[in-house]
C-alpha cells in the first residue's frame, strides 16, 4: 500500500473532478458555438437565423421540462424531508438518542463518536445525495433543451456534425454530473472528517447517507419522469400514428410538447439522476466496507480512496475517449457510435476487480447492442415477423427480451465470482465501481439519444426538409441502441451495487449467513423476487392509464377543433402536458413507496434473515426482468424504424411507412414504451 | 402414531385407488349414455344420429390427436431409453457397480442393499413413472376426444346438459389419472419391497425415479404439445380471424383442424401429464424424506404410508364434490363452476400441512378466477382498453399478470413458513400434496374447458345453429378461468414440489447450509433465476416461428384454392397439422435439454452449492413468470371472449366481433397463446 503519498490522492481526486467540470464547461462552450444570431447572453433565449430557424426556436422554448421539473421536485422535497426525520428517527433511536461516546464496533480499544451525532450525520449526507441527485436531473435536463435545436440546426450541414453536436451536449451532461458527484462526495468526507477525526467507522457509515438520498431521488425520477414520457409517447403515437395516420412528432398532434418534454424529463432528467445514484451507492458500498476492514482500521487513506480514485481516473479517461469521438475522427456515415475505455492501477486483486467489472461492462455493452440494433439479425427478425402482424411482433419481441438475458447474466456471474473471490464484498463494490468508471461516457452516449430524438422533432414540427429529418433519425436509431446500452450499464452496475450493499447489510447487521434452507429466508428470496412484478405491473399500469387519457385528450381535440387536421389551427398543447404532469406526479407514490418501505416492514416485522431473502430475490429477479424489458423495448423500436429507414432490400420489403407490417411495427413499439 | 393398522393402511390406498378408476369408468358410462345411434360397441367409431350430427360425427374422427401423439412418443420413448441409462450409468458409478451391501446412511447399524441394486430399480422405476405419465396423457386425449361431439350435441338441450357432459368426461380423466398414478406408485413400493426387504432407505430412493420418470415426460409433453397447439391457434387465428373475417373454428380455414387436435394433445394430454408429473414428485419426496427420518428408521408403515393415504382419500373427497356439480345441482346459468375439498387426518402437525397447502391452493384458485374470469373488474379492464387499441391491450394484460402474482406469492410463502415450522421439508412436500389431493377435481375443471372449446369447434365447422355456438362459448369461457386455476394448482403445487425435492437433494447431498452469500451459491441464484427467461424465450421463438410458417401455408391455401373462401371445396386441413406437428418434435428438444442438462453440467461442474443455487433460483423466479405469463393469457382471452359475447352495456360498446376493439382484442389473445 501506498505508492500514491496521501497529499497527491487528496491532489488528484480534486483535479480530476475539477478538470471534468471544466471539460464540461469547454464542450459546452463548443455546442453554444453553433451559429446562432443575437445572442443574448442567455442560453435559452437565442435567436435563431432565418425563418426556418425562428419555428426551431419558438419550439425549442416550448420544449423545456422546467415546469414539470418544479412541480416534481417541490413533491420530492417533501418527500426527502419526510424520508430524512425516518433516517434520523431509526437510527438515532437504536441508542436512545444517546450523546455519548461508544466503544467502536471494529477498531476494538477505540472510542467512535455518539449515535445521535451518527443520526445526525447521516441524515445531512442523505439530503446531500438527494440534492446532488435533483441538480444532475435539472442540468442535464438544461444542457438537453440546449442542444436540441442546435443539432437539428447542424443537421442541415450533414449527419457527423449533428452527431457532434448531440454527442458533446451529451458529454457535458455526462463529465458535468460524474464530476460533481465526485466532488460533493469528497468534499463532504472532508467535511464531515472536521468532526468525526479518527473515527472513521461513524464517518463512512453516515456516508452511506449519500448513496441512499442519490438512488432514492433517481428512483422517484425515473418512474416519474418515465411515466410521464411514455404516457405522452404512447398517448401521441396511438392516435397520431396508429389512427390519423400523420408523422411522428407533427405539430398537428396535440401530445407532440408532451412527447418531446417527455424525453427530457424522463430519458435525460431521469437517467442522470439513475446513474449518479448507481454511482454514489457504489462509492459508498466501496467506503463503508473499507472502512471496517483493514484499510479504515489502520487508517490508510491512500487505499480508503481508491474507490474515489478509479472515478478520479474514470473521468480522465472519458475525456480522452470523448476527443477520440468527437475531434480525432469525424463521422461519416450511419454507424456510429464507439464507446470504451480502459484502466490501470497497482494492487493486482482490485484490479481485477475493476477489469472484470470494466469487462462485464463491455458484455453487456456488446449484448445489449446485437440484441436492440438494426443492423444485426434480431432486431431484423422481429421486424419481419410484422408481416403477420402485430400478436407475432408482439410475441418475438418478447422472446428476443428473454434471450437477450443470458449472456449478460453470465457476466455478471462471473464478474460477481472473480470479484468475491478476489475480494469479497469489497470486490464486488470495486467491480461495480469499475462498471460505472465509464459513467463520463456512458452518460454521453445515452444523453445524446433522446437529444437527436428531440432534434428530428424540431425539424418535423418547423417543417423542415425531410433529408434534416432522415439524418436526425439515424442518430436516433443509433440512440435507441446507445439508450439500450446505457441501461444495460445502468441494470449491471446496480446489480453488482446492491449485491455491495447487501453485504455491507449483513455485515453491519452482523449476519453470519443467509441460508436458502431455513424457512424465513426462502420465503423472503421467493417474495423478494416477486417484488419486481409488482412494481412493474404498478408502474406500467401507470402508464397505460395515463396513455388512455392522453389518447382521449388527442382524439377530442382532433375531432372538435376545427382545422386542426388541416393545420390551419393549433392545437392545446398545455392540456397535454397536463395530462402527463398530474399522472407522473400521482403514480410516482405508490411504486416508490413499495420500494422504499419494503426493507422496513420486512426488516421490523420479520427480522434481518427475511429482509436478507427479500434483497437476494427481488436482487436476481430484478436484474432478468430489467435486462429483458429493457432490451424487448430497443429492439421494437429500432425494428419500427428499421422498417421506416428502408435501407436493405428487406427493410424495403416490409415498408413504406403506413403499410400494414410498419403498423404492426408501431404497435409493438407502442408496447415496449411503457 | 398408529391409529390405522398397517393392513388397514393397505387396504384403504388399494380401494381408494380402485374406487376412483371404478368412479371414472361409471362417469365414461355416463358419457356414452348420450344419445348415438348405430354404436358399435367401439367408442371411437360412433355413427351419430341425423344429417347434423353426421358432420360432427366426420369432423370428430379427424379431432384425433393420435398420429401426432404416436411420433411424439416414439421420440419419448428413445429419450426414456437414453436417459434411463444416464440415470443407470450415474447412480451405478458412484459406487463403481458394486453387488456388495453397503452400511445403511441413516439407520445406523444396517446392512443396505448394494450400488447396483439401487442403480436398476431407479431405472425401473423412472420407466415405470414415465410410462404412467404417457398413459395418463394417452387416455385423457382418448376421452376428450370421445366427449367433444357428445357435448356440441349436448348443447342443443342447453348450457347445463352440455356443462354435464364436458364436466364429467373431465372428472373420467381426473379420477383415472389420479386413481392409476396412486395405484402404479403403491404397487411398484410393495413390488420392490420384495427385493428391498428392510432396506426402506434403499427402498425409497429408487422409488424417486417415478417421479422423475413423471416430471420429464410431463416437461416433453407440455412443451411438445403446446408448441403444436399454439402454433396452430395462432396461425388460424391470424389469418382467420385478422385478416380474412371468418369466424373462429370455421371450416374454410386450413388450419383449423390442427388447432382442434392441439388443444386435446396441448391442453389434456399436457396438462394430463404435467398434473400427473407434479402429483408423482411430490409423493416421492414426500416418501423420500419420511423414509430417512423416524419413520423410516422405525419401519412405522402407516405413517410413512400418510402421504399415499393423503392422495386416497383426496379421490374420495374429489369423489364427493363431483356428484355435487353433476348431480345434485345442475347449472341453469353461466356462473358456472365451484372447486375446492376438504381433508382431515389425525397428526395436527401434518394436518396443518395439509390444511395449509390445500388453502393455499384455494387462495391460487380464487386469485386466478379474480384475475381471468371476465366476470370481475381485471379483465374488463383489459378489454376497455382494447377501445384504443392493440399496444394498450398488451400492456394493460402484461400488467394484470404482473400484479395477479402478488397474492399467490404471499399465500406460497405462507404455506412454505407453516408447513416448514411444523414439520421442515417434510412438511413442505405435505403441503404440496395437499394442494394436489384435489387433482382429480383439479383435472376435472382443467379438461372441460379444452372439451368444450372443442365442441363449439364442432358446432361451428358442422354449421350447426348459432345458439349452440354461444352455449359452449359461455362454457369454454368459463373454461379459460378454470384452466387458469388448474395452471395455478400445477405452478403453486411445482413450486412446493420443487422446494421439497430440493430439501431432499440437499439433506441427500449433505450439505449443511445454502448461504446466499457465498459467491458459489449466489452466481448459481441469479443464473437460476435467468433459466426461466431462457426457457420462455426457447419456446416462444418456436411458437412464433411455427405459427409464422403456418401463418403463410393458410395464406397460400386461400390464395391458390378456388372457391375455398366460398366454401365449395375443402381446404389441405392435412398440411397445417403437418406443420404443427414437425415444428413441436424439432422444437422440444432444446427446452427440454435445457431443464434436463442443467443440473447435470451445473453439479458436475461447479459443484453441489451452486447447484442448490441454480434450484433456488430458477424456483423463486420461475414460479412468478408461470403465474403472471397463464394469468395474462387467460385474461387476454377472456378479454376477447367478453366483447364477442356482449353481454353487458359495458361489453357491447366494445363489440360486436369484427369492431376496432375486438380486433385488438384478437391481437392480445394471439400473443397470449404462445
Amino acid at each position: 500500500m501506498g505508492v500514491l503519498s496521501e497529499g497527491f490522492t487528496e491532489v488528484l481526486i480534486l483535479v480530476a473532478s475539477l478538470v471534468g467540470i471544466g471539460f464540461a464547461l469547454f464542450q459546452w462552450f463548443l455546442v453554444s458555438k453553433v451559429r446562432v444570431y443575437g445572442e443574448s447572453g442567455s442560453g435559452y433565449s437565442d435567436r435563431l437565423i432565418g425563418e426556418e430557424e425562428e419555428g426551431v426556436d419558438n419550439l425549442d422554448a416550448s420544449l423545456k421540462g422546467n415546469p414539470f421539473l418544479f412541480t416534481e421536485y417541490k413533491y420530492l422535497s417533501i418527500f426527502m424531508g419526510v424520508f430524512g426525520a425516518i433516517i434520523f428517527l431509526f437510527l438515532g433511536s437504536v441508542k436512545g438518542f444517546s450523546t455519548k461516546s461508544e466503544p467502536c464496533t471494529y477498531s476494538k480499544g477505540n472510542l467512535c463518536k455518539p449515535a445521535l451525532a451518527n443520526a445526525i450525520f447521516s441524515t445531512i449526507a442523505f439530503l446531500l445525495g438527494a440534492l446532488t441527485s435533483v441538480l444532475s436531473g435539472f442540468l442535464g435536463m438544461k444542457i438537453a433543451t440546449y442542444a436540441n435545436a442546435r443539432t437539428t440546426l447542424q443537421a442541415r450541414k450533414g449527419v457527423g456534425k449533428a452527431f457532434i453536436t448531440a454527442f458533446r451536449s451529451g458529454a457535458v451532461m455526462g463529465f458535468l454530473l460524474s464530476a460533481n458527484g465526485l466532488l460533493v462526495l469528497y468534499v463532504s468526507i472532508n467535511l464531515f472528517k472536521l468532526y468525526y477525526g479518527d473515527d472513521w467507522e461513524g464517518l463512512y457509515e453516515s456516508i452511506t447517507g449519500y448513496g441512499l438520498g442519490g438512488s432514492s431521488m433517481a428512483l422517484f425520477g425515473r418512474v416519474g419522469g418515465g411515466i410521464y414520457t411514455k404516457a405522452a409517447d404512447v398517448g401521441a403515437d396511438l392516435v397520431g400514428k396508429v389512427e390519423r395516420n400523420i408523422p411522428e412528432d407533427d405539430p398537428r398532434n396535440p401530445a407532440v410538447i408532451a412527447d418531446n418534454v417527455g424525453d427530457n424529463v424522463g430519458d435525460i432528467a431521469g437517467m442522470g439522476s439513475d446513474l449518479f445514484g448507481s454511482y454514489a451507492e457504489s462509492s459508498c458500498a466501496a467506503l463503508f466496507v473499507a472502512s471496517i476492514s483493514q484499510f479504515g482500521i489502520n487508517h490508510d487513506y491512500t487505499a480508503m480512496s481508491y474507490p474515489l480514485i478509479i472515478s478520479a481516473m474514470g473521468i480522465i479517461v472519458c475525456l480522452v475517449t470523448t476527443l477520440f469521438a468527437t475531434d480525432l475522427f469525424e463521422i461519416k456515415n450511419n454507424s456510429l457510435f464507439d464507446f470504451g475505455t480502459d484502466k490501470l492501477v497497482k494492487n493486482w486483486h482490485l484490479f481485477f476487480c475493476v477489469a472484470i467489472g470494466l469487462w462485464a461492462g463491455l458484455v453487456i455493452g456488446y449484448t445489449t447492442e446485437y440484441y436492440t440494433s438494426n443492423a444485426y439479425s434480431p432486431v431484423q427478425e422481429v421486424a419481419d415477423s410484422c408481416r403477420t402482424g402485430a400478436a407475432t411482433n408482439v410475441i418475438f419481441g418478447l422472446a428476443l427480451g428473454y434471450k437477450s438475458v443470458i449472456i449478460p447474466i453470465f457476466a455478471i456471474a462471473i464478474a460477481i465470482y472473480v470479484s468475491f473471490s478476489m475480494a469479497a464484498m469489497y470486490g464486488i463494490a470495486m467491480a461495480a465501481l469499475g462498471m460505472l468508471s465509464t459513467i463520463s461516457t456512458g452518460l454521453a452516449i445515452d444523453a445524446y439519444g433522446p437529444i437527436s430524438d428531440n432534434a428530428g422533432g424540431i425539424a418535423e414540427m418547423a417543417g423542415m426538409s425531410h433529408k434534416i429529418r432522415e439524418r436526425t433519425d439515424a442518430l436516433d436509431a443509433a440512440g435507441n441502441t446507445t439508450a439500450a446500452i446505457g441501461k444495460g450499464f445502468a441494470i449491471g452496475s446496480a446489480a453488482l451495487v446492491s449485491l455491495a450493499l447487501f453485504g455491507a447489510f449483513v455485515s453491519r447487521a452482523g449476519i453470519k449467513a443467509v441460508d436458502v434452507l431455513t424457512p424465513k429466508v426462502f420465503i423472503g428470496l421467493i417474495i423478494g423476487a416477486m417484488l419486481p412484478y409488482w412494481f412493474s405491473a404498478m408502474t406500467m399500469k401507470s402508464v397505460g392509464s395515463a396513455a388512455l387519457k392522453m389518447v382521449e385528450e388527442v382524439r377530442r381535440q382532433f375531432n372538435t377543433i376545427p382545422g386542426l387536421m388541416e393545420g390551419r389551427v393549433k392545437p392545446d398543447y398545455a392540456n397535454c402536458v397536463k395530462i402527463s404532469t398530474d399522472a407522473s406526479l400521482r403514480e410516482m407514490i405508490p411504486p416508490g413507496a413499495l420500494v422504499m418501505l419494503t426493507p422496513l416492514i420486512a426488516g421490523t416485522f420479520f427480522g434481518v434473515e427475511t429482509l436478507a431473502g427479500v434483497l437476494a430475490g427481488s436482487l436476481v429477479s430484478g436484474v432478468q426482468i430489467a435486462i429483458s424489458a429493457s432490451n424487448t423495448g430497443g429492439a421494437w423500436d429500432n425494428a419500427k424504424k428499421y422498417i421506416e429507414a428502408g435501407v436493405s432490400e428487406h427493410a424495403r420489403s416490409l415498408g413504406p411507412k403506413g403499410s400494414d407490417p410498419h403498423k404492426a411495427a408501431v404497435i409493438g413499439d407502442t408496447v415496449g414504451d411503457p
